[in-house]
């Protein structure tokens, strides 16, 4: 979608730097005040889950390195790890040509999904066979 | 968010097959009808871009092998490098455990980002200077 803030940005030489503020501030939130967020593992590459943060999920993530995001089903902050002890320590948040989404290299302990696997995306089209196959090891 | 259809999967066997269409139609698509995609490169597994698809977009790029996402902001599909020929060829779509997120591996011709950078996501956040650096080659 059209966002004048980062629209401006495109044209800006690499090495530029630019408020942190300014650029939370303009983030494309949608009408719940959410982002989606992309969680990739630092080491494998391998894409772990997506989920959503509002502004004060991205304020405690950066603040704390730990991946923070906010629990729809719950409507509250979900401090990934916390029961689970399966946290992500965040080493690099990423921000897209939009302001419409994050993308947040981790480092993953334990498991990623709340299943168990190691990644959410472990359903796998296979379009020949008119089928979706599970499994396990994600990728 | 809790959708009854994926949590049945949850504790069945990898290997175990399910078929296509079921899978599709029990998607957590918004209120929009829409599910965001996350777009991994095949060969260096960069994350590319996060876009949006609908039902229909999900069977053309099925059924075409080139990613077809939906455009928000012309409500319409949207062939990715139609105009700019930076077709994106799917290898793999993979569905989430709770059916709300889809990851498709591609193989990406030119640049994936509308600003001619390979990926869209070139804004990197530097927490401790309070800063986001534009960075070209993305990661």
């Amino acid at each position: 979608m059209l966002n004048e803030f980062f629209l401006a940005i495109e044209s800006r030489p690499d090495g530029e730097r630019l408020p942190l503020n300014s650029v939370l501030e303009n983030l494309a939130f949608n009408e719940n005040g959410l982002v989606p967020v992309i969680t990739q593992d630092a080491v494998s590459r391998e894409v772990l889950m997506m989920a959503w943060m509002n502004i004060d999920a991205i304020s405690e993530t950066l603040a704390t390195g730990r991946m923070t995001y906010w629990s729809r089903s719950r409507s509250q902050l979900w401090r990934k790890g916390e029961t689970s002890g399966h946290v992500q320590r965040l080493k690099t948040m990423r921000v897209d040509c939009d302001g419409d989404a994050l993308l947040c290299d981790v480092e993953q302990e334990g498991a990623a999904c709340h299943t168990g696997r190691p990644g959410c995306f472990y359903l796998k089209v296979d379009a020949e066979q008119k089928s979706v196959f599970i499994e396990g090891d994600s990728q």
